[in-house]
């Protein structure tokens, strides 16, 4: 079984590539090569199973055409423009996150295999006149490019499926918190920030109130769905291959208030609060009362509580940890 | 004003540009020119309003500038590849009905001009495991290619109406019955053909039963619903610019009982029943409990019943009429 991470150099590609190398199965057989693929050359790591790191460009088919061949059973396709980089420069999230999913649908087309393929869209897709809750049968009203794109991403996955050309799985990632590393322009940047850098020590600037609601997932629990999604039988997922990832809601202040449970009450001392009106619209878009049936109905889950979120990022990702 | 309608071959592109042509103005605004432009050269007809025929290609960019200028105040993209169609020809209907609808909405960004542009899609969106009744605030799930594509170009009118690049509207076409001319490649072609033909003195084939119901839509209720559309304040609109275009539901039984009151029972004699099942499936998947909220309280309006779609096709469009 030969794996391909396009975004592989990303922290979720990279900590999907580590949990998958760990394992060294999927969908019940041996991976015998797993291939990191990005923009930049993605970092490799001490792997028992193989592993290959290479340049690939979504935007350009050629370069797709490249890292997709007839060998390559399960695809991740995690690679995108976030959200406020969509946001200020419209070409490269259409050249990316539009273009992008077009041109490996069409090389799966093109190579006639029809191998898994696993999307990660985003709880970007809904929003505005919408009403509550969010379902997988609530309207896609994305307020953004990136959601834009993103829905365009999961119309042609479930056409390209329903078609058998590719064996589609979408799964609308929730803002992935605790994220390691370090700020991106996505505009939930700020929703690990202000966790990431008091647990580290340092000051991180809050743009939002405490009452502030949000839908979120830890990405260790990300990691874990990503692969119970590529070995998921395509058939118990039906006509509609994309569905949102379980997450939970939890406001600012709930969640700064698991972080003094865990850590203490030192880190919450390190948040500022400075109004970023930009952000605050972007995210003020977003919807929060969210439910993931589909996604809970065929195994996928959620953390238990944000205080696990909290320790998962204390354990996993903190510098020494 | 110059009014651009692509798809001016078509015959919704054609009885719309009579209409426009026969009204003089547009936006409160005398008509100065009328371009009807298609893949073949559209028919021209005798005008008032000075008129232009011309080629279009809307898959090439570079045609697609040719048509659009500075100058084109309003523009109809009404061009498609249809359902059994683009279903048979996946490359076909990407080209013209995403592809093409991309290349429109980034020529009218390029140009900076904000022209307003009058999209239409179809319910061929709606399908599939979404609750009844469908509303604009429904999950869109094609069960086609067709309906993949035009979703698509939904949620990019939405965008770059959003950005402010176009000032967009989207319609949602019922189907639209009695359609006049030839048999088409659209699934729902027998939805016209099994009134027009009898009516016609000629035989036609219905592939379904008599209880099939579905949603419909005269032709010329659709033309004044796309001036309608076109005339409407794009603030009015809201943030989400696609909506379903009034319609009303009827089965197979109720139509033919309608064209027996208006004209007697011999058409009725004239129509074979014969299964085609591909026909079937794809019109099975296609949902007809519908509701037209957003567009009724905007002005746009349905047939008052299925007699005036008769009536309206023996008025307009039968040969001698």
């Amino acid at each position: 079984m030969k794996v391909l991470i396009i975004g592989g150099g990303g922290f979720v590609g990279q900590k999907l590539a580590r949990a998958l190398a760990e394992r060294g199965t999927l969908r019940g057989t041996a991976i015998e090569k797993l291939v990191l693929a990005d923009i930049n050359n993605p970092a490799p790591f001490d792997s028992t199973v193989p592993l290959d790191t290479v340049r690939c460009d979504i935007a350009d088919p050629a370069s797709v055409a490249e890292v997709i061949d007839a060998e390559t059973d399960v695809i991740y396709l995690l690679a995108a423009i976030v959200s406020a980089h969509a946001e200020e420069d419209l070409d490269a999230g259409l050249n990316i996150n539009m273009m992008g999913a077009f041109n490996v649908l069409q090389r799966c087309r093109e190579l006639g295999t029809k191998p898994v393929l696993v999307f990660t869209s985003s709880i970007a897709v809904f929003g505005g006149e919408v009403p509550d809750p969010i379902t997988d049968a609530s309207y896609l009203n994305p307020q953004t490019s990136y959601g834009t794109q993103k829905a365009v991403g999961e119309l042609l996955l479930n056409d390209y499926s329903r078609r058998g050309l590719v064996d589609g799985r979408g799964l609308r990632l929730p803002t992935i918190s605790v994220r390691p590393g370090k700020p991106n322009r996505a505009a939930s940047s700020f929703m690990s920030s202000i966790f990431r850098e008091p647990l580290n020590g340092a000051e991180a600037v809050c743009p939002v109130d405490r009452e502030f609601p949000h839908y979120y997932l830890s990405p260790r629990k990300c990691v874990e769905n990503l692969i119970k999604a590529a070995e998921l039988d395509g058939e118990a997922l039906g006509q509609n291959r994309c569905m949102t990832m379980p997450g939970r809601t939890w406001t600012i202040g709930q969640m700064i208030d698991a972080m003094t449970a865990v850590a203490g009450p030192e880190p919450a001392g390190l948040i500022r609060w400075e109004d970023q009106p930009e952000i605050k619209r972007i995210v003020s878009g977003w919807r929060f009362d969210i439910h993931a049936d589909k996604a809970l109905a065929l195994g996928l889950s959620a953390d238990e509580s944000f205080e696990d979120n909290i320790r998962y990022y204390i354990e996993d990702d903190r510098p020494g940890s």
